[in-house]
């Protein structure tokens, strides 16, 4: 299988490249996919409140918040393909030779310029899942009331994928020799982890009331 | 889009449909779709275990996860395929003609039926992610180290996918005139959300241990 082509896979060609023993789609593509369906799920609510009479009042805050669905969804769809990007990557930078001192010092440059943008992809990843979370909220109390248990939907996969993400961040964080670096990840990891579980617990509370 | 054909559907095209406002794909085939790549990660991580002269010693107890898992995925698969066949169902129970008492009596029945059967489906995808779950928390300790965070993300999309397959019964259940069958969803319901809850928390704290 074609991993630039992954778009124009059958939903069952991907299910059957993850279960193989292929390292790529991993958990990191999976997350991004999953985070892409919680958006969709967000973006499907809102497309069934637009255009309702008895939604009218809201419908303007419903189209900004499918137009930014659209968005953080194609953004999703892009960090699935750094992800696997980032796969091969790492790969090449592993086949570096390191037999001379220079050769040695040139790959250990290239495996920390590696390392943070395989940690970034992921972190980036999560911090676009946040944003679906912060769309079901918005959208759980004024959304199409038929529909709603898909808000609860969209927020439950998206804080879900958001902590799987996060798995890949906590993989190659410590290999990487910049405390500054580490530090800001850090913060941003527990501050999207904290918050994410506040919203997801509000959003589904709201979806239920409303079910 | 042919609804029977979802599985030859590209991902592109399950993204954008489910973003639009067709009612299907909806949130129970999202989940049951999201539970099939959670059990394709504890699949994928089954697949680099075996075979490996490190892990020869678990290789049994692996091969059987494996077994397991692929068992697991294709009932989610069934599982995304009845959600919508459910849909359908209902729509068409919806249209019986409600002139006469008899007619009315004969709809209240055919209603009954398919809500029950629109229970079971999301309850059956539930309890199919349970099982993955109960998958990636035997892999977690003796599954391959170099891909251990993917069994985290088998467990924190397995749990979060049969929270959100759960709110398709919480939308039907109530409807459901039938108050052993309601106990005993109600039941099965808290079981799995405690039991769900408790394996993801052991099964994530098991793979950052070995990241």
């Amino acid at each position: 299988m074609d991993m630039n082509q992954i778009w124009q896979w059958t939903t069952e060609e991907f299910l059957t490249v993850s279960a193989s023993s292929s390292p790529t789609p991993g958990g990191g593509s999976v997350s991004a996919f999953v985070g892409a369906q919680a958006a969709s799920m967000a973006c499907m609510v809102a497309n069934l409140t637009i255009g309702k009479e008895k939604y009218k009042e809201v419908e303007p805050q419903v189209k900004e918040i499918l137009s930014q669905g659209e968005t953080v969804l194609n953004a999703l769809k892009t960090g699935l393909s750094q992800d696997i990007a980032e796969f091969s990557n790492f790969m090449a930078v592993l086949k570096l030779p390191k037999g001379t001192d220079e050769e040695k010092a040139v790959r250990a440059t290239k495996m920390q310029e590696v390392l943070i943008s395989a940690t970034d992809t992921p972190l980036g990843i999560a911090q676009n899942c946040f944003k679906v979370l912060q769309l079901a909220q918005e959208l759980a109390p004024i959304g199409n009331k038929g529909a709603i248990s898909d808000v609860g939907v969209a927020a439950y996969l998206a804080e879900s994928a958001l902590k799987s993400a996060m798995l890949s961040v906590d993989i190659n964080l410590p290999q990487i020799k910049d405390p500054g670096y580490q530090e800001r990840v850090k913060a941003e990891r527990a501050r999207l982890f904290e918050q994410a579980a506040v919203i997801c617990a509000e959003t589904v509370a709201v979806v239920q009331s409303r079910l």
